[in-house]
């Protein structure tokens, strides 16, 4: 049975994303974005799973930095989860009167709206993590609530009770599974890279951009992370349609390489439909 | 006497950048990156200070979505401030063998090194800011030491018993300054910005920074932010050479604008050398 890697704790949507990858592969958590990564350097996973983007918060550093910074993994497929957000309780507290809310400050923040219309009064805590707010839930007596995706309250035998609390429709996770190998061309594929130059010369990035349109590479993201090296200096992160291994991107690329101080490729994978992210309301 | 806001509590980063702005203005303390920005909307304080991006770290989203989604402000001018950490202690505690270390996690991560060859085996304890890390040293009897800056220990009566003690030499945050309104040309300028498009067209972000390579306006910065209207959905932000009210800048936007369904102007500043960074050791 292959072994997937997943920022953790159990219960999050990031163990959610690893499932809809693999249903049949044992899920072993790791703490951080970083040690997640680099359980597939060591071998200890054959894929991870990494949040990299969510339509609301924007990108994750941590997973950009790991993808910069980290030599031997390459992005092989993405996947898209619907982020649904849940109220649940202790099944022995589903009539009573609920004291605290507790979740993560981004699952608070996303319901606020919810909060204050059914709950107004009620006294809102920060947790590590929606798992941690279910776990502590569950282990007190008083009548709390957590704010959790709906594998949470299944993991931990909370009662769910209400469904789907988040104040936006558009609230969507975009999550990388990292490899030793990237995944071949399948014709509806993308490219993603970073790049960066050695001096701060007029019209370099412009340059690089204008190899991707001149062969109509559509561009679908463009971001920018330091290089530690000093204000001002960036590597550049472009995702692009078309796979490493087609004609146009294979010249595109060529070309850049020899524009750039350091272009690193993190692997070419099958598309997605946007539309098509997983919902577990 | 003008009033300042910047983003609190007293004793940080941004307080002494709000400090090297204006040094006889009155400085007022706000608790979150979008108060501060709505104090000038308001008309509370005339300008406000907000961290925009660090060397390490890179961008402060908080502001990059407060300068897209508020109404009413413009940036003014930038400062960099030097990121220089000290370690202190309460005066009566400065040679007795330090129990804890507490500070901000940011901080904490950015003298990992030294705290590992000098405090080896020490505890370590987050803080909310570096200023409530030195707050917290100066209430206890215990010998704690907290990292912060400079202002911190002269702020709260500390003593500093070690100077520098961050990891990395390019430990750079560079703020902006908001106000109603931005900054008359200088001849010495930059400009940023924000747009975006109503549909996924391939070439149309390439279209839109041809219209600066053609003008030979120099890209200092491309960013993306979520749109929050779904995955996949950006605004783009640029910082160029120029000022708005320049020849071929004005040329320039008003062919941008009929690219983009939205395009918002931050504002015109002058442009701080970056290896001006003040710096408070």
């Amino acid at each position: 049975m292959s072994k997937i890697a997943y920022f953790g704790p159990a219960g999050t949507f990031t163990e959610q994303a690893a499932g809809v990858f693999d249903p049949s592969a044992q899920l072993v958590p790791y703490p951080t974005i970083r040690a997640t990564a680099e359980a597939v350097i060591a071998n200890e996973c054959s894929q991870a799973v990494l949040p990299i983007e969510n339509s609301l918060q924007g990108s994750v550093t941590d997973t950009l930095d790991a993808l910069i910074h980290l030599e031997g993994i390459q992005i092989c497929s993405e996947i898209a989860i619907a982020i649904v957000h849940n109220l649940m309780v202790r099944p022995d507290n589903e009539s009573a009167s609920i004291k605290q809310i507790y979740s993560h400050p981004q699952a608070l923040a996303q319901c606020r709206g919810y909060i204050e219309t059914h709950y107004s009064g009620v006294e809102i805590a920060a947790s590590l993590s929606t798992a941690a707010a279910v776990e502590m839930v569950m282990n007190s007596v008083e009548p709390l609530a957590a704010i959790a995706p709906e594998r949470s309250a299944r993991l931990y035998g909370a009662q769910i009770i209400a469904e789907g609390i988040q104040d936006s429709e558009n609230n969507v996770t975009r999550f990388v599974v990292v490899a030793k190998q990237d995944n071949p061309r399948t014709g509806r594929d993308k490219t993603s890279l970073c790049f960066t130059f050695s001096e701060d010369k007029p019209g370099q990035l412009m340059n690089v951009m204008a190899e991707f349109s001149e062969r109509n590479l559509n561009l679908n993201k463009i971001e920018s992370r330091p290089t530690r090296l000093g204000l001002g200096q960036y590597y550049f992160l472009i995702d692009f349609d078309g796979h490493r291994e087609d004609k146009e991107v294979k010249a595109a690329l060529a070309v850049i390489e020899s524009h750039c101080s350091q272009l690193k490729i993190f692997g070419s994978y099958e598309r997605m439909n946007i539309n098509d992210a997983s919902s577990f309301a």
